[in-house]
């Protein structure tokens, strides 16, 4: 079979396709024909060697595709079933511990970039009905963080705003995921044509903060004043902004910091304003079958924007660093 | 002005219509021309002396219409607001007490059956601009009953299951709310019309509890074996089926008890199955509010069943009482 | 080794104490040098076949020892580790689910009534510092069920009032748990010597239900008119004076049915009350681990009516069948 | 009457005893004969001009009493009742907004620094019986912070551990309201003499900050690795230590910034660690009355540095301003 594997230290420029023997499920283990994943932020860290993984790593957390073989005492699934990776594969149920959330697929064990793995049965979950491989595997990784965002840490509910910033992949499933909700959205993002996409999307507002760098309190005033109930945060750094658009009482959800600085805000703004910041990762095997279930009730289909074989890796890793897409960057195989 | 007065002992036959003088707004009220309201269970109680109220109490809890004048003090409103009343004048934020629910508009102080009321500004909440004053008088008994059942008592969630019983106010509410907020609906009601109202409102699955008397096991079947999350329970008696169709760890939201009967389930049924009871009876201003926001950004339209005049209401609650009406009776005037 | 089994159909009688070869810790597994157990409701119903379990079957959920051998692959213990078992091996952390609950020791596998057994080490803990093993052995059950309604279904803080039921294993824990967290405990019992004792262990009032059968009115009139918070329900059927005994608001926490009755009680009790009926079973590995810590901060010590051998055990149930212990009857060796 | 008023701007040296007229209890107002205050942080940037207040204002937002008069409809107490003030006399229950805390009292009305005050009645609560009039006026400020911190923000439990900084009066209440709740305590402070204070509270383990500037890496030590659930924040600036300190999905709750610095820290602390900072400001008065009732069951005494007399508050304020206080400096007259 063919899989991907990383070089150590690993680069774009180093990474392989290569064939291995096809491998069998173990005791309590599936054998999964894969047939998509996409491309996380985690991803590339790993495949640029900032989180370095050892030599002959197989890359990406995210995977879908189709049980063919099942391994000894396997009653969780039949052969035939779709199912979904999970990013954590120890973090089954309950809150984070720092076992659970050791091993990430595609970091300290091997990912779904291949044609097979065999893994263990409980990291899998069903793929919901409605949605196809490749849409599947756009939501273990992003699609579970705006769940466990909205739904875990806060309890959204039909009334309330949420404010996403630009258009990655959380943003984007916070943005569906909130609307699924009976809930209002914000964005604030940098051009033109991502506010239209905003905006057929479902955000009732949609700011540039290009044009708008106080923009916090541009919100404020779209929300009649009263600012929004949660930011779900990706950008980090300096949170002047997203803290004044946040209404008294309301929640920062910090899931990514692609400004990579330090957190920072005037303690009067979360002491005054009674607000809080909750950082949070991924989340749990049973929250990926609750979300899986809402899914499938609600058939919200997650925004692609271009899918690449297995065998052009580096390439979409390339598309990712652009920062042009708009919506997942997908793997079919 | 006209309006509605009860006889004590009151009963249908001694509704009558009569005319008082316009009252004026005191310190800290807001007069309002009042234009529409909707009956409830407890109206019809009151009307019929189950819950005896003094001569002379102008009746109903719902009411809708228009701030005309502002009492010393007030500044939440302005004349030309549009605003709807709360059921329990007491009750602005927090959680019940006895003293919050001490008085019921329409029973212990004068209701909306009047074509002005001088009230307490802090009892009003503003309309939703989407809605009518029909549709927004249908809302602060039954439709914020559903929403504390939902979303203040439990938390429902995208890809939860509800099950409702019927087709009263409440449970149509609840099924509204429930498909606004991203959940699924079970219904189990008594005719084949009903069925197909239920489905078309977004019900996935509807059953006939005259076909079916052993329903639960039939919902349990119906939802993959697992069951719903939570029951919204107006019937009470013997809850056996509707514990049934509950799955382990679910919640029975008990809101009404039309069969009169005492609850009663076997123990194991909720120890070994986990599952809890929680009575509750409508809401407080804040939650209103809330409900109210929620209101305006899904569009969300109550089900009217038919809209009499305010001289016709002794007509209204005998057509309650026919058990006929599928959504809620309104008065509009 | 010795080891107790159960015949098929078991009864008190036909419980006999064997001789069998020590097993060996397999893959996963602790070899476990069994030290101590202690009697609960459930064992009484399995060993007189209420609740029926193959014959040869190894009685008695609880059991606390020491790791005197380690099986493949164990790191959560070493060899010397003093280790409390838990009631439900599968139930590791997060909800409860049926296949999580689908297994209680000593009944669907094998207890901890033998002087060694052979245990997945997931589903031991380590014994709080300041326990004995005996004492430790009267917690996985009647002590974790009392926690969970307080601490998990509950959130217990200082300042609230719970209302306990008697003084069989779960209503002592459950005082001497919201005396550990500042709350206030009322007691109903039957006999002046059990209301003296009662009051000894911290119970703010104790009354009598034999001279005052409507106590749930003199408790709330014990409490200012207010009401408790929480009642620790275990007698089930009609629950009346419990929740009238339960403020507005207030929680039953169903955790036992001694009346073997079907829980019964007016509907208005529950809505107009917005009181709520939770049952409940026992809990997860990750909650006995939160409350041995609480155990080893606090110093709590559990109450232990008397101790028998091994080999005593169907005296020990004999003892239990009485109803005249007060605490936990509990088992060394 | 004797009572104190501010200059504007305000200055310790312009701090002047008046005498005036003893006020009357209008409608809805009760007159208190003041007895007792104490100083928070809040009192002294307002007498020292940094939050400025009008000239003539009445400063101190703590205060008891009793009952001397009743104004008209007064029902909640009768004269001769001992009650105490709450801090934001706009909030009576449920989440804060901005309305709620829009009022400080001794800020943006007046305080308790007089012989007599008229206030309403509703923004007072009853004394605990246990408590002199001193100590309940230690209470409403530093007491609710530390209480809404550990019970609402969180939900302390028995076995937690909770972190304080220092000995101010947040502090000094957090301490004892976790160990009155069966928590457990590690508190950083900078010299023996306050280790040992705080040892005597009941604090398990006690750091010098000066001795180990590193000390969130020795916090961690002291608890076996794991980290502390909370951190009760008062110094604010870089979190670095106090979030290294905090296990796993712990949370930090801010209720002061001594530092004066803006809040920072890296943001993978708070995203890889599930990591939380909730900013929070005293609370309502229903949850002084629910804090009131834990206090009088558990007996908690506050710590009381100092008392000065109503005359001696510029002292008073020289003598907080000197951070050498053990616990509340406290006024009595």
């Amino acid at each position: 079979m063919k899989c991907i594997e990383l070089a150590s230290p690993s680069s774009l420029d180093t990474i392989r396709v290569v064939e291995r023997e096809v491998p069998r499920a173990g005791p309590g283990e599936v054998l999964m024909r894969v047939h998509a994943s996409s491309l996380n932020f985690h991803d590339y860290l790993v495949a640029t060697n900032i989180m370095p993984a050892p030599s002959g790593r197989i890359p990406l957390s995210d995977g879908a595709g189709e049980v063919v073989e099942l391994g000894e005492g396997v009653t969780r699934f039949a052969v035939g079933d779709r199912v979904t990776g999970t990013y954590f594969p120890r973090w089954i149920d309950g809150p984070p511990t720092p076992d659970k959330i050791s091993v990430m697929r595609g970091e300290q064990c091997d990912g779904f970039a291949a044609e097979y793995v065999a893994v263990d049965a409980e990291t899998l979950t069903r793929t919901p009905a409605n949605l196809s491989d490749v849409e599947a595997a756009t939501l273990p990784c992003a699609g579970l963080t705006a769940w466990r965002a909205l739904f875990v840490e806060a309890s959204l509910a039909p009334g309330d705003t949420i404010l996403i910033e630009g258009s990655g992949g959380v943003s984007l499933f916070a943005l569906q995921l909130a609307r699924m909700a009976g809930a209002n959205v914000v964005a604030v993002t940098s051009t033109p044509e991502k506010m239209e996409k905003l905006r057929l999307l479902g955000a009732a507002h949609v700011l540039n903060y290009r044009e708008q760098p106080e923009w916090g309190k541009a919100v404020t005033a779209l929300t009649g004043g009263r600012g929004v109930d949660y930011v779900v945060e990706v950008v980090g750094g300096d949170l002047t902004q997203s803290l004044t658009a946040l209404r008294l009482g309301g929640r920062s959800l910090l899931i990514g910091a692609l400004s990579r600085q330090p957190i920072t805000y005037r303690s009067l703004m979360a002491i005054a304003g009674n607000r809080s910041v909750t950082g949070l990762t991924v989340a749990s095997r049973a929250d990926q079958e609750k979300m899986f279930r809402a899914i499938e009730i609600s058939g919200l289909k997650p925004v692609i924007d271009r899918t690449f074989g297995l065998e052009e890796l580096a390439d979409a890793f390339r598309h990712q660093a652009s920062g042009t897409q708009f919506g997942k960057i997908a793997l079919a195989w």
